[in-house]
């Protein structure tokens, strides 16, 4: 991923966090950290007749993040059509246990985006767009996998958002009780949740198996 | 949990899977479980003049879903004063290697669903609610805890979602490729993904840190 050049970005009205505030983070690397560890974000807007909402994947070029998916998709179409996008992605890390159920809380780090889907209408740069993809999933695999042809990729559809209008929530550590909850004879801490990736299951299905001529 | 006594629900216009329409899955308890299994959900409702979406905890009983937060919260307000919510919950599992850079994919059970919040408002029901989240966290946390008191529950907002319109959609198991692509020298597979919960950290603080006075 290429470094981003822009100064971190300013809340608007709408990124402006404004229940719990100290929570906050509007450091851009901080944010982009968190686009760039999730793979999954969630997708909301306004359609026709109701607001939208889809899971898809992401990734991050400078200061941009990208959505892949058909145009025939519902909530593809509408921001296409110019709806105003707002995008979450959150990486659950634990659960916090307090003494009060009150402050029960979790581990996490958020980010909120708005924007508007720009589309990637050229050939070549959707087609390098979706090599990150890729490159995301594991360095080297665009120059692995066999390339998209002509009909694969009109079948796509690579939408770009400008990453001007984002905000970030994070909590991380341990309990924070009321001091009168502290002498409590009951136990507090964090339970971690990490996320873990597993070895690569080869698919070696042979060759004949859907090459019936063969 | 207890056991839903509704039959599976049918898809509406807006939850019929359109796209990808053969990794849909309508099944009850496979819905359920994909809630019980995440406890991170994203809401989308639209609120004055854009649509919002945030990231917030969950959990069910039977054929209800709960989520809790500030009425002071912009997205809670707009969801208590009666702007639909389409709240998503999805659960990567792994990504799929294909031959061809078009048929990569990921692994992971995802549920749409749309609702009209139902405002808790009995204080007990709402701390019977709330017990069931801290259950969800730990069984038996919910007698560990120091219960919330009056201010607590007051500034709590519990809203129920009636789990009546919802869809899932899922996709398992290993790459699909085109016959033409099979006989390619390209690797292809699985490589999972998978959550895991560490040990608890606990949390031992001596007790005169926050009690001066002793």
């Amino acid at each position: 991923m290429q470094r981003p050049s822009n100064p971190p970005s300013a809340p608007t009205q709408k990124t402006q966090v404004k229940r719990g505030a100290k929570k906050a983070h509007y450091d851009q690397a901080t944010l982009y950290a968190i686009l760039d560890e999730a793979f999954v974000c969630h997708v909301a807007a306004q359609q026709a007749d109701h607001t939208g909402l889809q899971p898809t994947l992401h990734w991050r070029e400078g200061d941009r993040l990208y959505i892949h998916g058909s145009s025939k998709n519902g909530l593809f179409r509408a921001l296409i059509e110019g709806a105003e996008a707002c995008i979450g992605v959150t990486l659950l890390d634990g659960i916090v246990f307090a003494r009060s159920a009150f402050h029960h809380s979790v581990n996490y780090r958020s980010v909120i985006i708005y924007g508007y889907a720009k589309p990637i209408i050229e050939p070549q740069e959707k087609r390098r767009l979706l090599d990150l993809m890729l490159e995301k999933f594991s360095t080297g695999r665009s120059q692995e996998a066999r390339p998209p042809n002509e009909n694969e990729l009109k079948a796509t559809d690579v939408l770009a958002f400008e990453l001007t209008e984002m905000s970030g929530k994070l909590r991380t550590g341990g309990p924070v009780d009321d001091a009168a909850d502290m002498a409590l004879p009951i136990w507090a801490g964090v339970k971690p949740l990490t996320r873990q990736w597993g070895e690569i299951d080869y698919d070696h299905a042979p060759i004949d198996h859907t090459s019936p001529s063969q």
